[in-house]
């Protein structure tokens, strides 16, 4: 095996230029005071947690988990997510706390990838969780949170679409009981989208016509409120059946938000996480294949650190948003001003540009020699590079010559 | 080997609550803005980098870096410091970019530790570094933004002492000439600031008394600007000596700048990174022991990722920071208002509570029953607690009870 580069860094993992970074900055400070009026409060949990815990609560696969040992021996993992960490601070830290319980985070989070597929092994996301309440109006208010800070980061297009796991669960039991290898491979058809491959299995199965019209006709649950009336008259089965209720008075709430035209039902959407338990959403920004964000309900998750609870969050995926945003939200260029200046003027020089700091400018002093000040001089007017760097205006000082000004002449 | 209980978290890292949470990110923003206004880009790189790169650049020792292998089976670190990965990037993506280079960073960083020395293995830095400049007015400007920017973070006494590498080192070469173990000795004390110990070691090696005199008399080289002549006097070595020049020069600099009051040279000082080469320094908050701000100038470190260029840079230690604050700097009482409601009068609650977000509120809806309701509205005025949150207000919406206003009766 060989030595990496000196200049390469890992793969799947990558560096942000300023550019990117003040866009990136940007979508996490908009997506956070949203959330903040919306009373949800940051929380910090460490990038490592013990593999034992937090590492096998959370439904990150475990060869996807990036592990390492401590000094006493040890498995750590680097979070693969916030939310098993968060259930584990407030099962800790915050047990003393009454729910309900509001909280958002921005963190980088980490996933060992296969190296051919290009995807990223670490990235950012910025999210909530909202601890201690079950009912229809708190995962509408994720939903609605998840809508207004996709608006806050600047996502202009976009569509949420909701699922619930009771309800294929429930569906699959009544029409498949018993038959757990059937309905695993029908999920993983839903799960990867793969419509044609999910109406071939269907033929495949041995099953009476009524059952098989009823599992293709799932197929057709996408669309607006009408989808829940539907999928009554589809399925008997209770959990099924309490499932789409949930998801009508959500649709209740979401209208009262006056969000509905965002959102649509799909009751072929799984949630790629394990822990989910209810409703999950996915939202997909204009013409891009892969979701903005995605969240649900995990109502079993907080059990397992101790202090049951019901749960539902989400999480902006926060890199992709930047990809998303693109070139079209151009962030305005930095007003830079350049001060030059040689030994015998220093003084003054800096003076001025702590001045021009306190009062709000950018300023950077940079001290120069004759040439250089003489070709700066040359510059009479508007934007102008000096060392690579744009600057709107410069002030000279240096020997012999008078206080210059520059740039837009200012 | 047990396992770790649920709810444990691994040794030497932290959970922040939203408090600490809101001061940590407000040090943080306040930093970056004054590193902004001097014309420094904030920079992101990755959490991971290759141990045979960045790991081995870096200043820590092999024993802190955390490691874990990649699928390939290669090694990677989480990162210890910015400076390497910078140093990476400044060589890689920004190559063609012209020097000097202005970059910013707030980031964490991870050190193995000892776990009985209760030391933090996960922590936050904010920094810059200027790469591609030599000059003295260079290091005076990295130690002047440093001095802004812990002002800027709400550090109200501290006190910056600048040492210099150079000077000791062509002290030592001069008077303990090829005695490598002796000079070894000598720095650790100095490291350590056991200055007892120091005086010890000079006393058992064997040297004429005129050297032994000299190697004490840097014990005394901590002070003004004065103490720039003592030590100029005191060695006749080029190294020491240009070491010394350069230390002047920036004193001039720093005077300029109006910054001399908050400046001391100690020339006993020695930088804990192995990397650096010239002038170091470190801030320290009144009556703290640890330093809340170390840096100094790397001028090799660039040559090992192909870019070879001068450079100098700190880095706030962020979390310390945040303890030194501690509670003379709380942060403004958040001021929420609580919307309760019941279904009938949800769309109502739902449409004021967006309606008050628009405006700045903050603002928590609840779905709220007849006798939380009633609890409520006995709140005539002030601030009051519903479900552990404390708000400044509250509207109810429920029925049979006309729009209800309460709290401070706004």
């Amino acid at each position: 095996m060989s030595k990496p580069k000196v200049f390469e860094k890992p793969i799947g993992v990558k560096d942000y230029l300023p550019e990117a970074v003040a866009k990136l900055r940007r979508i996490e400070h908009a997506a956070l005071a949203c959330m903040q009026g919306w009373g949800y409060e940051q929380i910090i949990t460490p990038t490592m947690e013990y593999y034992d815990t937090v590492g096998v609560a959370s439904s990150t696969s475990d060869q996807k988990l990036f592990k390492l040992l401590n000094n006493r021996g040890t498995t750590l993992v680097l979070r693969s997510d916030m939310t098993a960490p968060i259930a584990r601070v407030v099962s800790s830290l915050l047990k003393e706390s009454p729910f309900p319980l509001r909280l958002s985070y921005h963190a980088n989070v980490y996933r060992a990838i296969e190296e051919e597929a290009g995807r990223e092994a670490e990235f950012f996301q910025t999210g909530v969780e909202l601890v201690g309440d079950a009912s229809a109006d708190a995962d509408a208010e994720v939903v609605a949170l998840a809508i207004a800070s996709l608006k806050a980061a600047g996502v202009k297009r976009f569509k949420i679409a909701i699922g619930h796991v009771g309800f294929l669960n429930g569906l699959f039991e009544e029409s498949l009981s018993g038959r757990k290898e059937a309905q695993e491979q029908l999920k993983a058809c839903l799960l990867g989208r793969d419509y044609v491959g999910y109406r071939e299995q269907l033929r495949q199965l041995s099953l009476e016509e009524p059952v098989k019209r009823e599992l293709e006709g799932i197929l057709r649950l996408r669309g607006g409120q009408e989808v829940c009336k539907q999928a009554l008259e589809l399925s008997a089965d209770e959990t099924a059946q309490a499932s789409i209720q949930h998801l009508c008075e959500m649709w209740d709430v979401l209208d009262a938000y006056g969000l509905s035209e965002h959102v649509l039902i799909d009751l072929t959407m799984i949630g790629d996480f394990s822990y989910y338990t209810g409703m999950t959403f996915e939202g997909y920004a204009a013409d891009l294949g892969f979701p903005v964000v995605s969240g649900g309900r995990y109502d079993n998750l907080l059990a397992q650190f101790g202090r049951p609870a019901p749960a539902t969050g989400f999480a902006l995926k926060t890199t992709r948003i930047l990809e998303v945003l693109g070139n079209e939200d151009e962030p305005a260029k930095a007003e830079r001003v350049l001060i030059g200046y040689d030994e015998t003027e220093r003084k003054a020089a800096l003076a001025i540009a702590q001045q021009l700091r306190s009062q709000g400018a950018t300023v950077v002093t940079e001290r120069i020699g004759q040439e250089e000040a003489a070709e700066l001089s040359k510059n009479t007017s508007g934007r102008f590079i000096f060392k690579g760097v744009e600057y709107v205006e410069f002030l000279l000082f240096t020997e012999g010559m008078d206080e210059m000004l520059g740039g837009d002449g200012k």
